[in-house]
């Protein structure tokens, strides 16, 4: 059970928006327009950098939700996402989103983890401003949406049929659910 | 200097929104709600706790701002901003406000750090939902914005001046800054 009065059976995050709109508000418009909206790194990469901070952050929640939204915007790569769950170093990625992960495994501990080397390593592989950027920026992101959901123990459902359902919604965008009540 | 290519000149999160005003929107908009919107909490005791978590993430630009913030809005209080950040365990805060900040601090290392024990303490103290919903997210989203800063080396000024007018800008709220070129 959350720590607060969190509409019941509601999952994650949805709750704590239904709790509080009005952050809930820029916390989803954040999260399309950085996940979603224009950039040079596709949906499918962005999604696979949210599941992996969330991954080592430990947070069951956002790993789940996002890898679901990673494999279905991969489609047939869909198995790049497992792979790097499962062990980054070993899966099948381009030098260049290698060199991302890196840097978002960075940000992950400590923003100031992230050396020149880190930039440089990425920029050889043709990283451009704008990727490192959003990789930075997701990757502190979900240290925001991992803490908010962790840190208020809301629910985490444990059905991986509830998380599939949940990875095509958010594969078409991320929108603030309504209270129904 | 940056890790991308911002602005010259210009310091922290102000380059970075500038470099990318798309995602810098709602940013400012989520600062802007959840320090100076409707709450419990003070604004004066929310900085607070963002000057506390930055400070606990070694986030120099961060914590220099906000507790700059924190002391224009504590006005004639203001001493309590650096006792916290000096040694909080010694600083004069109330009951609530102490148990509220021990589970900032708790956020900062991990969501999944705050126990029902740290919950029920600050209750104890006349915590409520909100008091507790405000203060998770102001601790989740520091870890963020800290790491944003810091994760693409943005500019650090040194001179307390600067951070002093910055405290007397911030006092009054979040405007996104635009391009003057």
């Amino acid at each position: 059970m959350a720590y607060i009065n969190v509409p019941e059976g509601v999952p994650g995050i949805r709750s704590l928006v239904l709790f509080r709109p009005e952050t809930g508000k820029p916390l989803y418009q954040l999260a399309q327009v950085l996940l979603r909206e224009d950039s040079p790194l596709t949906p499918a990469e962005r999604e696979l950098i949210a599941a992996h901070v969330s991954s080592r952050n430990n947070c069951r929640f956002c790993m789940e939700s996002h890898a679901a939204a990673a494999r279905c915007l991969y489609g047939t790569d869909k198995q790049i996402v497992d792979d790097v769950l499962n062990a980054p170093s070993r899966a099948d990625l381009s030098p260049k989103m290698r060199a991302l992960l890196h840097i978002a495994g960075k940000v992950q501990l400590s923003g100031k983890q992230v050396t020149p080397e880190d930039i440089a390593a990425a920029r050889e592989q043709g990283a451009s401003d704008r990727e490192i950027h959003d990789t930075v920026l997701i990757a502190a992101a979900f240290c925001m949406f991992n803490r908010y959901v962790d840190g208020l123990a809301s629910w985490t459902p444990t059905d991986p049929a509830v998380y599939e359902e949940m990875g095509l919604r958010m594969a078409k965008g991320y929108v603030l659910p309504k209270q129904t009540t």
